[in-house]
């Protein structure tokens, strides 16, 4: 009796647990509104949607700083402590600690004042892209920098303002540690980018110009997500005008592409990326499921699986020589120019050009490296929103070696800055790095992998990331996932290695 | 000073106002969460959204039976009793009284059993549909009869238990008044089927009949809505297995039908009684938006606007003529043997079946009729769960005139019971009689509306609606709202009449 006493958890461990549920019950509630409002919500539905995803958010806040939450943590923590880090019971509690903790710092007028003025950002910039003129969103921009600036003082502990924001994203990043990254990763694309940027090119070499039926990509992209892990029963592949991935709960994963019928990369790649985002929610474990744990580890741990399914294994070339042969079968006719080689060249072509989500995987870095810098700038009070569109052009001109002709295709290409996202650009970057990581050990786990991409053969690759990323969950955070993943340190140098092997590799740098 | 005070409505108003608010919004969101369960989730999330489900309906009764909330009515009714009954805040209170006071008498634990019961009693329909087999859903309605008892229990006052699930459906009907309106409506349509049916004709007589592009079937449906009044803005038509509309706010209607190759009418049909659902959600006011007063006044109200449409108007002479201009014109060659008074009388082709969703308009509440007469036995005892069956053939038998040769095609058929929903069924025919009533004062009012009709001008016949339906939201009762739109109580003759008028002029029944 007594023994039983004392290993059964606190009667607080189940109750917590139930408000955790509710709480994940919200959220994957938000992420189902979230998918329908950019899919198919009719454009009338707008204004109901944000009221609909504000009460959401209301109720979730308020049962997050619930002081009742906060009591059931006081008298949980003890028991906690004594059990392993990696305990489910342990890193729940954990991480309720974190968020409750985060959300009381947090006024509840500030939470609604930022939601607000999301919708009014996003309608400013919509408005501003439409006419293609900056001065229509300066005034949604400058608010959303000061609300920035209101939610980093509520964390007066903080080394550096930005690093709250960053919290939000990549839990535990610093200012101080991504400045000497982006330092080093600027210093050495540079040159690369010089080396490799052909200016005639076409986007992928022009090897995936022509003419697509929609039907027919879809089609094509559906046998070939399915050929790598895409299920019918727990999987959706919906249009959208901006390619996302989204998991409203267990069983459930969407993601989206888009179309152009003169180029089947744009929405193949897109795809491609969304897959691998489907495929790191599709592996959270059930264990998790209804709890503050079924969630990535970081946006940028969740980029790190976009990426490595768009470029690092669908740019490589095993796939590349397994993909020409699908595509062949796929879509008669429209690639019976092409081999394998010719893929894979294409597909890396470099170009410097003004579109971060058009861009290449060896540009890429660069736009984020610009926005970074900026960000940064305006947080610290040293760029006045009124000079951004010239300071985004000066960056452009000197990271890029490109003259901005217009704001349409400059600052105000992103939607991030109008809904309040300061702090999410270096997770791509930082996603980017980690793939290089976790592809340099899983070729040392599994060495045959590329005959296994060679034949389409993407068991084992999943069983890999399953093991060392998606199980986890939120578990871990994303530093220690990448440590135990790995065994190294988060660092630039194998991302850099990685692209200039491949750029050689593939014809396009000398060797 | 004095005045302005005793004018402003009491400070309690604003809280109250605040928490409908917040359960409208629930309310919306739970829509939406079932919208997409019926069309585009995959299978292998319907776990995760059972729990979304349950989630938005704790969270929605919690804030429902909130003491805090009597006590915001305690103070506002003494104001409100002073105001007109048709003042939106005045009614905004009684409906929130009532929706409090039901809330309250219902305990939590029954609330979630009832949810709990449902999913589970719609898999083990799911299950005895696919395999034909009653036994395998018998427990579960078994299950459900027994939670609808307790149910009723919780209202001792009601005059009839069976009253106690009617009134959540039509607020304020009675077995009472029920038992009379149906008896008369069977003696009377018994003959009228005798006389009409046509045992060797086939759905339709045979007019839809042939070979529809599904693509090409979408394109007619929207080309003829538009001109109804769909709109792209603001509605949406998706396919779904069975056929529904749901608004989740203002500014968002959404419709579905099914689609079958062979049939255009299975398609077309659905499309129109599901678009005269939309138009009743897209006409509610907009003031009342984010209130438990923008709603339907009841499921049969509801039901007597898809009905107009679907029958009374679609498939009226005028309209038909109409119409088959229009089906030419989007489906050439499709049409082309047919003529507007054979398209007339094919569409109001009598015949004996077995399944409610595809009677005819002439036979349709004998179904219900069964439906009624067996829920009321089953309340009150009269029949056991075991006996469901075979007193459904034998209703059926005597209703119609048929043998049901299996319980797939008989007792299985409909979803309501599997999901708790008793007292459903009747307000297919309150429907049904409203209707015919609407239009009979409809026709005085507009007295050219068949020549309106017959040139597709649906402009005057809309704003009819608008103004004696639609714009009072959930204000009136539905009884008080029949009444004042066509100064009459609810009756069968009109209705009856309607039918007998129809059956003659289409030349099915002699003059």
């Amino acid at each position: 009796m007594a023994v039983a006493d004392r290993e059964a958890p606190p009667h607080e461990l189940g109750e917590l647990r139930e408000r955790l549920a509710e709480l994940a019950d919200l959220r994957g509630i938000e992420q189902m509104l979230s998918w329908d409002q950019n899919t198919f919500m009719p454009p009338g539905g707008a204004e109901t949607r944000a009221e609909h995803m504000a009460t959401i958010e209301r109720l979730y806040h308020h049962g997050m700083v619930d002081p009742t939450l906060g009591r059931l943590l006081d008298a949980l923590e003890p028991w906690a402590a004594d059990r392993d880090d990696d305990d489910d019971d342990a890193a729940l509690v954990r991480w309720a600690r974190r968020d409750h903790d985060k959300a009381t710092c947090v006024p509840a007028r500030l939470i609604e004042d930022m939601a607000r003025e999301a919708a009014r950002g996003y309608s400013a910039w919509l408005q501003a892209r439409a006419t293609g003129e900056f001065s229509h969103f300066r005034d949604a921009l400058a608010r959303q920098v000061e609300l920035r600036h209101a939610y980093a003082a509520c964390f007066p502990d903080a080394e550096h303002p930005y690093d709250v924001l960053l919290d939000d994203y990549e839990p535990g990043e610093t200012t101080g540690r991504l400045r000497p990254l982006f330092t080093a990763l600027v210093a050495e694309l540079q040159p690369l980018v010089q080396d490799a940027a052909d200016a005639g090119a076409e986007p992928n070499g022009g090897v995936f110009t022509g003419r697509f039926g929609l039907a027919d990509q879809r089609r094509a992209i559906l046998a070939i997500l399915g050929d790598m892990g895409f299920e019918e029963e727990t999987w959706r592949l919906d249009p959208s005008p901006h390619p996302f991935a989204q998991s409203p709960g267990v069983g459930d994963v969407r993601i989206t592409t888009r179309y152009r019928e003169d180029d089947f990369a744009y929405a193949f790649y897109s795809a491609l990326h969304e897959f691998g985002h489907g495929l790191y929610d599709a592996g959270l474990p059930v264990t998790l499921r209804r709890t503050n744990l079924r969630d990535c580890a970081s946006l940028g741990v969740h980029e790190s699986q976009s990426r490595l399914w768009e470029n690092v294994i669908g740019r490589g070339r095993p796939y590349c020589n397994w993909l020409l042969g699908r595509l062949q079968e796929l879509l008669p006719g429209c690639f019976d120019g092409v081999d394998g080689a010719g893929l894979y060249r294409g597909v890396n072509t470099v170009r410097r050009s003004f579109i971060r989500t058009e861009s290449d995987e060896t540009t890429y870095n660069l736009h984020i490296a610009l926005r970074f810098e900026l960000e940064l700038a305006l947080l610290e009070g040293r760029l006045e929103v009124d000079d951004l569109p010239a300071a985004w052009n000066a960056g452009m001109s000197r990271l890029l070696g490109v003259e901005v002709a217009s704001d349409a295709v400059g600052v105000l290409q992103d939607v991030h800055w109008s809904i309040g996202s300061f702090g999410y650009f270096p997770t791509y970057t930082l996603g980017n790095l980690m793939s290089a990581q976790l592809w340099e050990r899983l070729r040392t786990d599994l060495s045959d992998v590329d005959e296994q991409l060679e034949r389409g053969d993407f068991g084992q690759l999943r069983d890999w990331l399953g093991e060392h990323v998606h199980r986890h969950g939120r578990k871990l955070a994303p530093r220690e996932l990448l440590r135990r993943a790995t065994g190294e340190e988060l660092r630039a140098e194998p991302f850099l290695a990685y692209l200039r092997a491949k750029l050689t590799d593939a014809g396009i740098t000398p060797a």
